[in-house]
């Protein structure tokens, strides 16, 4: 095989194996992990039957894995992009949330977070699920202890603040999908600002 | 039949519906709704075959929306009983965060929040779990409210400031479960006492 009908040959491969695993992470994302069956990711994904074997011969765990890893690396991008355009980490999350209440609202409340209703059915039970989701996480608390000491947060206080973050809004994220409203992501958001705020920064 | 033993008929007949909620919400709790089938209920519960078809007709979502009220309404109990106990907004915080911790790495981090991964995988496509999640995050928000209120917090921050709180706590279990730590909800309610303690408390 010439390198050109090789490389055509990866970039339909590759294009396939993500194909699935963004029809997966979508179908989890709204309805849970066990919920989706494989013939679900197949149907939505348009894939030939045989790809799903092809592609993951260790089966829905393996593609837990990679949805949660594929979703999980769009929100670090998101992040660290946000990051760039942002003056002060309020301004960072006044930036995110309004992108969380856009995504959110467009779905009528049926998309929340892509990864956490997997990880909290599969965590810790599947070690591949569990070791992708704490991969995931570590990647958004670095990109927002990066933020955070771009903009002069003490060192020592980073990772901290960073956790508090992204708890806040994946629990602000599952509230405002039980109640159907982005209510609860603003108070949160609200909360979190007046500690990214706070003038004594020291003191958080 | 004799009032007393229509009142014993009545205890032993919510002895076994209870029997059947508790179980699904362990269930449910550990592994999500969709991954408990009702068998797995039966079995948990140790009830008869038919008692599931008996106390819940309208089946699974009617069990899941019993095992979120009971659930939830366990919780609240909780946070008016610490409440009580409680000398600050801070001090009934690190109470609360206290008992979870014990709570979940007692349980070696399996068992999280007793009705997250349920609400995740079925809201808003189940409308009798939304509503029933939606009663008891308004009850939960009731008592932290509350708890405010006696603490001299100004009424028109109450309802904001408790939702950060539930939505901080929510978050924090999550990220405790994936990473197998309590760091997560440490650092979350360490954040969460900062805005708790802050002197102007108008501003928040």
């Amino acid at each position: 095989m010439t390198t050109d009908l090789y490389n055509k040959k990866m970039i339909l491969q590759n294009k396939q194996r993500d194909g699935l695993i963004w029809a997966a992470a979508k179908l989890f994302r709204r309805q849970g992990y066990s919920g989706t069956g494989l013939r679900d990711i197949l149907a939505a994904s348009g894939a030939a039957r045989g790809s799903l074997y092809h592609y993951f011969p260790d089966g829905k765990e393996e593609i837990g894995a990679a949805a949660v890893t594929a979703a999980g690396g769009l929100v670090t991008e998101t992040f660290t992009e946000l990051a760039k355009q942002s003056d002060s980490p309020a301004d960072f999350l006044h930036r995110y949330t309004e992108l969380l209440v856009r995504w959110l609202e467009a779905s009528k409340f049926r998309d929340g977070c892509p990864i956490t209703t997997t990880l909290l059915e599969t965590t810790p039970a599947s070690r591949p699920i569990t070791v992708a989701g704490q991969a995931v996480f570590a990647d958004w608390l670095a990109a927002l202890a990066a933020m955070l000491a771009r903009h002069g947060w003490p060192a020592d206080r980073r990772a901290a603040t960073a956790t508090a973050i992204i708890a806040g809004l994946e629990g602000a994220l599952m509230l405002a999908r039980v109640q159907g409203s982005a209510q609860p992501i603003h108070d949160t958001a609200q909360a979190l600002c007046i500690l990214l705020e706070m003038p004594e920064k020291e003191s958080l």
